[in-house]
């Protein structure tokens, strides 16, 4: 309906005019591609959510289910034409398969950035910046929580259950969803008593960032990579970087991350999930092409990010429909009416022009109902050609008071109005 | 590739910005539906260009190959809940199978704007108008020749010919893309040689608006509801509309329409054809509701007007990275120089930071390969707090040329370079 996708619409621009003062660029790839493409690596759950296709011609083809993979695959075959290190953004459709075997799938629009050809602690820290003004200017309140795959392993390394990882990195990833008592049973299934204890406890120690960094990398075995990154990350934050933690529970349930992971939960309604996750991949694009191409990225889900915000009361736009209707009192002069909302749209003030010459009372309700604020009604019989000095009645729908003015005032007043 | 998807984003925005203005909102639909949806009244040529699946719930899904049957269905079924008349657009990606055997397709992005819920004039001159001014912003100079299908189809009726009035409909509208002898022979095997010589000088009929409907009236047999029509199509366009004339060769392939037709030609490139088209369809959505829903409405091939205004030299936009880049001269800053570039996001200016700490030379290398105009380079160790009052250095990057300044100046500067 109209209102979600002109919030959808505004979300989306608000969003990617962070991205553009950043200097990140757009790309887009198809939304169908070979499926031995889309699912070479992306692995995981996401293999029983893709939407899957014999197309005409015999080919195993599937809609994207999400735009990190296209993107490596755009990458290794665009490497030598892109600046390095290369930021882009994409924002798009991905659609994932609900119950496939019934055909059910839904669209999801993503807000993708990433920033290939580097491995620099800058770039994991600007994805962090550039995602968190991001939500910020889409009036999201949040707080990111960042962690590192490689404290985690070294730590299951020193209990002995690295062959375990990727289960215990899933089972771990649904303690906001799932609750820690079935992450504790599922640990313990996986990896014994004594070692889910242990782990629970690593996944939950509390305190400043470098209180935890400390002590997670005292049970990972001592400093390593994994500590220095997230101490240049964090000094750089310092700067910068509100509403930022580090949460040792945090480890993504894919297996293409290789360093930083990120989930990013709203401060009003953390138990709706992430709204926004992402990490180091640096072997993501191994498939497309030989040499290593190192990558940081994150993702916003648009709709889970809508319905977030509606559920904390403060989700809704303005209408979507225009903030003046010009009515149609003779319908002859439909040509000198668009002239006047012409006049209207030039200083700024969206502006409909009504179609048809019913009543005005049906015209006024009509326009209510829209949410539309006031109606200019033309009372000149023939409009003549200089627009601004037309004579009209404003009307404000809000206090069903009438002005009659020149068009010139009228704008004047709907211009204060609408700046407050 | 990044300058492409900038360029149409940006032609997009623009155009949607019109939309807007006028108050016309944005719906979304599904990319894919049941066949059986999409091709119920698409008919015509469009059935064997459709991107088709058996999806794994056994059924027979498409993906859409406009935007303007899925509206139809949507309008069918929201009627109640939608203010009529109803003004919507939908700016999205349709899909073509160009071999569909082979599983080869292709991906187009329209701009769709369409009217329903009333049959009046005054709605049909406001799409030709919104479209002329969509086309405008979008940097286009463009021609809208418009027609009305009841003029041609009485025309017919007379000749005794109108069982053949779809074949000839699509033989008519070949005239720009496959000449005036193919045509010709075409229309003498569909009608006979002198029919063939009758229809020709009926859709080559010259002169001005009123001229060419004069004739055409007559030779229609006399005036009807059509003639009238134009007329008063005539009278809105003489009040706004520049670059609309009538045209008695527009016929449009599609047969749901049932009125007013058009096609938009560049004026500097009218062989690259129809940018932008439409018309009256007054029974699209009586497969899917009983009761008549009167529409007009229009559509942009955003793909095929970018590629028209390449092939005038007016198409390419700026670079698409940002103004201004951060140089890295100590990664340990890297905090603040987000600071840095934090501030001159803030002022409007986008700003890239670079994310390693190579050799100078290599940064402003990269930074002249993108098209970014300025590089600033942070000149103090650590900067301080208050990052109007660092010191850089500002290089213009298409002069080479140095200036050591505050931030605050430099900031100055490249706003009075941006704003020209």
């Amino acid at each position: 309906m109209p209102q979600d996708e002109a919030r959808r619409r505004d979300l989306s621009a608000r969003v990617e005019a962070v991205f553009r003062s950043y200097g990140f660029v757009p790309i887009d790839t198809p939304a169908l591609e070979l499926t031995e493409i889309l699912l070479g690596k992306g692995g995981g759950e996401t293999d029983k959510q893709i939407y899957r296709f014999n197309d005409n011609g015999g080919r195993d083809v599937s809609l994207r289910f999400d735009l990190t993979v296209p993107f490596a695959r755009f990458a290794a075959e665009h490497r030598a034409e892109l600046p390095m290190p290369f930021k882009r953004y994409h924002i798009a459709k991905v659609w994932r398969g609900e119950n496939t075997q019934k055909g059910r799938y839904r669209e999801f629009t993503q807000c993708d950035i990433d920033i290939i050809g580097t491995s620099s602690a800058a770039s994991d820290a600007e994805i962090l910046i550039m995602m968190s003004a991001a939500l910020q200017a889409a009036g999201a309140d949040v707080t990111i929580h960042v962690n590192h795959r490689g404290l985690f392993n070294r730590f299951l390394t020193r209990l002995g259950i690295e062959n375990k990882l990727v289960e215990i990195l899933r089972a771990v990833d649904k303690l906001a969803k799932a609750g820690r008592g079935e992450v504790e049973s599922r640990l313990k299934e996986l990896a014994g008593s004594e070692n889910a204890a242990l782990i629970l406890n690593f996944i939950e120690l509390k305190g400043s960032w470098n209180d935890i960094l400390r002590d997670m990398t005292s049970l990972a075995g001592g400093e390593g990579e994994d500590t220095k990154r997230l101490e240049d990350i964090e000094r750089f934050l310092r700067d910068v970087g509100d509403g930022i933690v580090l949460d040792p529970s945090i480890t993504r349930g894919l297996d293409y991350y290789t360093g930083v992971v990120f989930e990013t939960f709203l401060n009003g309604a953390p138990e709706i999930g992430s709204v926004c996750s992402g990490g180091r991949y640096d072997n993501l694009s191994s498939l497309y092409t030989k040499e290593a191409m190192p990558g940081v990225g994150g993702s916003i889900g648009l709709d889970r990010l809508i319905a977030a915000l509606e559920s904390l009361g403060g989700g809704e736009g303005g209408s979507p429909y225009s903030f003046c209707a010009i009515a149609c009192v003779n319908e002859a002069d439909f040509g000198a009416y668009q002239r006047i909302a012409s006049r209207a749209r030039q200083a700024g003030i969206s502006c409909e022009t009504c179609l048809e010459p019913k009543k005005l009372v049906f015209q006024f309700i009509n326009a209510e109902k829209k949410g539309t604020r006031f109606m200019l009604i033309p009372e000149d019989e023939h409009p003549d050609e200089q627009p601004e000095s037309t004579h009209v009645t404003l009307r404000d729908l809000s206090t069903r008071q009438d002005k009659r003015c020149s068009l010139e005032e009228a704008i004047q007043t709907m211009l204060r109005v609408k700046n407050g």
